[in-house]
C-alpha cells in the first residue's frame, strides 16, 4: 500500500513535518510495509522555511533582523534545491510569536524584518524570492519591510513615518527611488490566503486585528490608517490595492510589496504545493492521510485537509484527515473530498494536554485509523 | 452490508440499549440500506433486567422494596420472553446509586431487598429465577437477601443479627428452616463476574469496599466479618465459599446464595449472552460493533467488548469497539480478537461534557469509523 501522508502543522503543538512524521510511525505499527510518502505541507505560515527546504533538499540560512517590536530577532529563509529559489517566510522575522504578550499592538508592531530577510536572501545571490504569508504579528501594510528594501514613506512634512500600521494614518506619499536596484532583476512572489483584503468590513484590520492585541477602537484607528495607506499607493504608484485579494496577507504586507515590487499574490497553496510536487506524488497513492489541528466548517476554504482532498480527488484517491478537534460542521469536509476524519484524542482530555501530548496523539490515532481501514479491506475481501 | 450493533452501556452517560440506538443512528448516516441487529449488551448489573426484556420479548413488573439503606424504594425484575425466567437485577433493589452519598458506609447496607423481588418473582409464578449481579451498594454477603427469603441469621444469643456486612462479625449460626417453601420447587441462578471471591486478599471486602464508601479501618472489620460469615455458612451449611469463583459478586450476595439455596454462581456473560442468542446473531454479521465506557487492560478480562470479539472471532467477523476512554494498555484489545477501536470524543473535552453529551458523541463517531471502514473497501476494490 503506497500512503502519502501530506498534514499541515498542528498549531502551538507540531509542525507539519512533526506531525507527519508522528503519522508515519503510527500507519507503520499497522502496515509495517506501506510506502510512505511523507510530505509535511505548509501554508505561508510558521515552519513554512524549513519544511520547504526539507522537502526540496535545500537549506535554511540564518539572519538576524529587526524584530516585530524593534528588538532584534535571530530569523532565517529558506534556500530550495533548485539553488535560487528563496523562501521568505515572513513569521520568521514578524511572527505574531515574536511580539511579547504585553506589547501585542499591531499598531506599532514592524514588518521591517521581513525586508530585511529579503535583503539577506538577496546577498546570497538567489534570482527569485518567495514570501511566505500567514502567523504575522503586524499590520503595517507593508510599509516596514519596504522601507527596509530602500522605500521611504513619508508624511506631509516629508519625514519618514515612525513604525508599525497606526502611523500610517500621517503618511502621504512613498519614495522608492532608493529601493535596492538588485529587486529589478529579482522574481518576487507572495504566497497569500487570497481572502485577506487590505480595506473594508472584512479588512485586514478588523479581521485580524483583534487577534493581534487590538482594542476596538485601535482597530478603527488601524483601519483608517490602512485605509489611507491604500490611497498613497494609488495615488503615487498607480496601484489599486485596497480590496484585491491577498491584499490583506500577513497585515497588508501583500498590498505593500505588490504596490511598490509589481509581486504577484499568488494563492499560497496552488503556489506552494507546486514547489513539492503535490500532484504527482498524489496520483502515485493508494491512500492519503491529511491532518490539521481542526476540521471544520472552514475546511473546504483553503485549509490544508480540503486542499489536499480537492487535488487527491482529482486522481480519484481516498483521503483521510486527522484533527485535534473536530469543530462545528465539520461535516462540510465531506463535500471538499475527504471521505473520513477522526479526532485525535483517546479520552476527555484539556486543551493542554491534548497540545502538550499532540505527538503521541496523533500517533495512536493514525494507528487505530488505519486499523479501521484495514478492517474494511476484509469486509469486502469476505463479502 | 449486516451489522451487529452490541455495546454494553457507558456508565454514569447512557444505558446499553442508548447506546445501541445512538451507535445505529450514526450507522446508518453512511450506510443507510445496512441491516442492523441491535444486542445491547448487559453484564447483570444497572439495566440488566430491562435490556433482557426488551431482548427477549419480555416486560417489567414493578416492585416496591426495601433499600440499601432500609427506605423504601420502587424497584423492579424481569420476566423475559419465555413468561416463566425472572430476572432480578440485584441493583434494582440495592445498588450503589440508591445509596445515599452520605450515608455510602457498606457495614450497614443491606441486600434485603433482593430476597424480597426473589418472592415477588415467586408471586409471579416464575419457576426459574436469574439473579444479576453488579453495581451493588452492599457487602452483607447476601444475609439481608437470605432473611427476606426466610432464613434467619443468629447471633451467639440466638438474636437475629442487625442489617450490614459489619454485624456479621456477631453471625454464630443461619437458621433455614423458615425459607419460603417456594423456593425449593424453583431453579435460581446467579449471573456473577468470576474474578469477585468473598474472602482473602482480593476479597470483596478489600476490593469494592472503598469504592462502596469504606474506611481502610472499615475494610478491616467488613472483611473480618464476612470471613466469619463463611465460617458460620460452611459449619452450619456445608458450603465452602469463602474463595469459590463469584462468591464475591455483590458484596457477597453470591456466597450466601449459593450456600443457602445451592443456586449456581455461573460466568455472567455465559449465561446471559446465552439469553439473547448472541452467537447465532453475529454468526450471521458481516461486522460487528460494539462499545463500553473504556478499552483499557481489562478489557480482555471479562468486560463487554472483549467478550463480544472473543464470539465473534469464533465466527471469523471482523469487531470495532467505541470508547469514552481508551485506557493505558488499550492494546490488550488487539489480543482479545477487537480489530479496531476509537474514542468517540470529537475534540478536548471535561469528563462532564463527554459524559452528558455520550449519545451525541457515539452517533458521530459511529459515523466517522464507518466511513473509514468504508475508504478500507474502496482501497481493496481499488487494488
Amino acid at each position: 500500500m503506497r500512503i502519502v501522508v501530506a498534514p499541515s502543522g498542528f498549531k502551538e503543538s507540531l509542525g507539519a513535518e512533526a506531525a507527519a512524521d508522528a503519522i508515519a510511525t503510527g500507519v507503520r505499527r499497522v502496515v509495517p510495509a506501506a510506502e510512505l510518502d511523507l510530505v509535511p505541507l505548509v501554508d505561508g505560515g510558521e515552519g513554512s522555511a524549513a519544511a520547504l527546504a526539507g522537502l526540496t533538499g535545500g537549506r535554511l540560512v540564518d539572519s538576524v533582523v529587526t524584530g516585530p517590536v524593534g528588538q532584534p530577532v535571530r530569523a532565517h529563509f529558506a534556500v530550495l534545491g533548485d539553488g535560487r529559489t528563496a523562501v521568505v517566510e515572513m513569521a520568521a522575522a514578524a511572527g505574531l510569536r515574536l511580539v511579547p504578550q504585553d506589547l501585542r499592538d499591531p499598531g506599532r508592531t514592524t514588518s521591517r524584518g521581513v525586508g530585511e530577510l529579503v535583503l539577506a536572501a538577496l546577498d546570497a545571490g538567489c534570482g527569485s524570492v518567495l514570501v511566505g504569508c500567514g502567523d504575522s504579528g503586524t499590520s503595517d501594510g507593508g510599509a516596514g519591510a519596504l522601507q527596509a528594501l530602500g522605500a521611504r514613506v513619508l508624511d506631509r512634512r516629508g519625514r519618514e513615518v515612525a513604525p508599525g500600521g497606526a502611523a500610517l494614518a500621517g503618511a502621504r506619499s512613498v519614495d522608492v527611488a532608493g529601493l535596492d536596484p538588485r529587486l529589478a532583476g529579482v522574481d518576487v512572489r507572495l504566497a497569500v490566503n487570497p481572502h485577506n483584503v487590505l480595506c473594508g468590513p472584512r479588512g485586514v484590520a478588523r479581521v485580524f486585528g483583534p487577534q493581534k492585541g487590538a482594542s476596538p477602537a485601535q482597530v478603527d484607528e488601524l483601519a483608517a490608517a490602512l485605509d489611507n495607506w491604500a490611497d498613497v499607493l494609488r495615488r503615487d504608484l498607480g496601484a489599486d490595492v485596497a480590496r484585491r485579494p491577498g491584499s490583506g496577507a500577513s497585515g497588508g504586507l501583500g498590498a505593500g510589496l505588490h504596490a511598490v515590487l509589481g509581486a504577484p499574490l499568488l494563492p499560497r497553496f496552488d503556489v506552494l504545493l507546486d514547489h513539492v510536487d503535490l500532484d504527482a506524488r498524489l496520483a502515485a497513492a493508494d491512500l492519503v492521510v491529511t491532518a490539521e489541528g481542526a476540521i471544520d466548517a472552514q475546511t473546504p476554504y483553503g485549509k490544508v485537509p480540503g486542499e489536499v482532498a480537492r487535488r487527491a480527488k482529482a486522481h480519484g484517491k481516498p483521503v483521510i484527515a486527522l484533527a485535534g478537534t473536530i469543530g462545528s460542521h465539520a461535516d462540510s469536509a465531506y463535500a471538499a473530498g475527504i471521505d473520513a476524519f477522526q479526532a485525535i484524542v483517546p479520552r476527555p482530555v484539556s486543551l493542554d494536554e491534548a497540545i502538550l501530548r499532540g505527538a503521541e496523539f496523533l500517533t495512536d490515532a493514525a494507528e487505530r485509523v488505519l486499523r479501521l481501514v484495514l478492517v474494511g479491506t476484509r469486509i469486502t475481501t469476505a463479502g
